[in-house]
């Protein structure tokens, strides 16, 4: 069982960096990221070299072109993926930061102070930008991290990683504070999930096969985002100008992610005067509406929206449509189908306006805006490591305070208990 | 598969009732709370009387006294648990607190509000008072709670259960929103673990066996208190009174708790003028003490501490003593040997009181106070439904606040993304 204790030194090595990294000084950290996003640059060469390995076996093996341009670095991208190092390094460390304080009766001064999670296991498919993203990221939180990436990333996630561990030593921080399983082999993955002892959070960045495998097997807490199915409800007391606008722009604006809007709801009453102008113009942009009964009365020649595709995440031009009685009806669609991630009511309908903000559980809900900003840059958490579904820890986009914990720092001059 | 069928309805159940209870306001949870409290102490006659049967099976079983204790119920207790429920009924509602807010600047008003969990799962052992308690707390932080006690309470537990599932009904809550697993079978635990489209967060109380198994099972998150194993470290330039008062106090006021002190680190400069009166004290309360080689030159007669004894959460009146050279070998010993629960340094010197808060990481760091504090109701946070040695959600005291997510509410007039 070599593989496995490579995998447990590994994360026990992680765990005892940990211990100097999370009292590490902003400074430090900050030197890390500078010397990490100049090297990203520096090394360019070297790593477009080794991502070209990696796109020749994915060609060979016959991958679409959306998962090679998924994988493929060019100079350009890598100017962004050192451009969003850069700006970790100018986010605030949130380490340290006094979340609240209070003097207790008995003079006992009881501080919450927010500290590093400790380590961070990272898994994810093919994109090597995730690779100096979650690095910077866990760095500047003051994280040990262990990464895992895509097999068919494999020679790219080596050399990124590979560049960045020569910064960390060459910054002074202790260098097993960041870490990458170097083997494609999967067994890694589960002797991973079981280190409990050394590892305190797993964050899973890729597609629903990938996040249930790990929720199943890991024994050690998982904040995952499991799907993005947002709904736009249009409200009898919509601007229809507005809402034309944010469907729009949250459908066609790009597609392929999870906040886009995958169903939309619109009342009776507007239907028909709202719907022939959007759909123009949504066909204008290659988009394909799927509708109820109701809406295929009034738009013909769109094809009949099915059960199965109000549970769809679509994650490309097509949006299925719905029409509905009522904003109860609305919420009763959105609480039975969303996937809690996005959400929006176009209205200027007050009391609507904060029935739906209410009554819909989900991480972020929108009053006449596009479900698209759910994003830790558009809510001002600087950049994200994800985004979550899940509703322990962290809820919606996750920046460097969600990868943190908190103590309780107690100043007495002698108090005991009664 | 009766069984997998019953608890897949409970759990069902207790989400769709999770959401109306998460709207209901203050008022209305109260009022339930207040019929709660009241019932405890009308229906005393058939609580006690549900409580005498498991006592007696208990006994037959040959459980040992403090089980016994632990499961019995008197009048004064149901007066306590009447009471605690008045507690929480008298606690802030944390739901709908504005945690942030901020303007973007497209004119984004984002809000980051606190909502309830949704649906939580409590598995505990045989305390009856656990089942009021969690109950409580469940409902008044707005989740539906699936209750699961130890078998040797059953009687008791249901009692208790169906008094206060009374008292929801009748203040109008929906009955789902507290539940109870109404059988023993153990089979009925697994089931409930794999419910994660229905139940949000498992808390575990009891054992460390206990909550080993559901960690390992659980395919919900889990937030759990492994253990206590707290740790004093008696500097070199600590005032020996404060010293002996805070070891006295973290030692013999309660042993049986997790927030005792298990191990008593003395810098070598003073141990001599420290420990044998120390020890005169804690020896007429009752404790042994256990110390390492140099403890027994200055101790006679104690018993050598071995590796065991560093890690051994006694919860008895047992006191293992090491003497150190050094803060630094006082913060190491720490490190390889504390649960991460409460640490407490006795010291007048600024710098090693600074570094002690800032290097040792445990959910609770004291300088000059007794471990003995790490608690809810002595941390100003009310109730608590447990203490959490996790870093994930909710660290050391878990109250009100901790039974809680939140999510996003965003305000716009007409944004969308660029």
């Amino acid at each position: 069982m070599a593989l496995k204790t490579d995998i447990i030194n590994i994360a026990r090595r992680a765990r005892e960096s940990s211990h100097l990294l999370r009292l590490a000084d902003g400074k430090i950290k900050n030197k890390a990221l500078k010397f990490m996003a100049d090297a990203i640059l520096d090394k360019k060469k070297q790593l477009l070299k080794a991502n070209k390995k990696d796109i020749n076996v994915a060609r060979r093996a016959g991958e679409s072109e959306a998962f090679i341009d998924r994988l493929l670095l060019t100079e350009n991208r890598l100017i962004n993926i050192s451009q969003n190092i850069r700006e970790v390094m100018n986010l605030d460390d949130p380490v340290g930061e006094i979340i609240s304080s209070r003097i207790m009766p008995n003079g006992l001064k009881i501080e919450k102070v927010r500290v590093p999670i400790g380590v961070i296991g990272i898994i994810y498919e093919s994109r090597p930008n995730v690779t100096a993203d979650c690095a910077s990221l866990c760095l500047k939180s003051g994280n040990s991290s262990i990464l895992r990436g895509g097999s068919l990333s494999f020679n790219s996630n080596v050399a990124i990683f590979k560049t960045l561990s020569e910064c960390i030593i060459r910054s002074g921080l202790p260098k097993d504070c960041l870490q990458m399983i170097l083997t494609t082999e999967r067994a890694a993955v589960d002797y991973l999930l079981s280190q409990s002892d050394f590892i305190d959070l797993i964050i899973p960045r890729g597609g629903a096969a990938l996040i249930k495998k790990i929720v199943n097997k890991s024994r050690i807490p998982v904040i995952k985002h499991s799907r993005g199915l947002c709904h736009i409800y249009v409200d009898e007391e919509a601007d229809l100008n507005i809402a034309e606008n944010i469907v729009y722009n949250a459908k066609v604006q790009r597609p392929s992610v999870c906040n886009a809007v995958e169903t939309l709801l619109v009342h009776k009453d507007i239907v028909v005067r709202f719907l022939p102008h959007l759909y123009k113009n949504l066909k204008a942009a290659g988009v394909e509406l799927r509708g109820c009964e109701m809406t295929r009365k009034i738009l013909k020649n769109i094809k009949q929206a099915t059960e199965k595709d109000w549970s769809t995440e679509y994650l490309d031009l097509i949006l299925s449509v719905k029409v509905v009685n009522s904003l109860d009806e609305a919420i009763e669609h959105i609480r039975k189908y969303s996937s809690g991630l996005s959400e929006a009511i176009v209205t200027e309908n007050y009391i609507n306006a904060l029935r739906f903000l209410r009554e819909i559980d989900s991480a972020c809900v929108y009053v006449n805006a596009s479900t698209r900003f759910t994003d830790g840059n558009q809510f001002g958490l600087g950049a994200e490591i994800g985004i979550s579904t899940d509703k322990i820890h962290a809820r919606g986009p996750m920046g460097l305070r969600e990868l943190t914990s908190y103590k309780y720092v107690v100043y007495g001059n002698g108090q005991i208990r009664e």
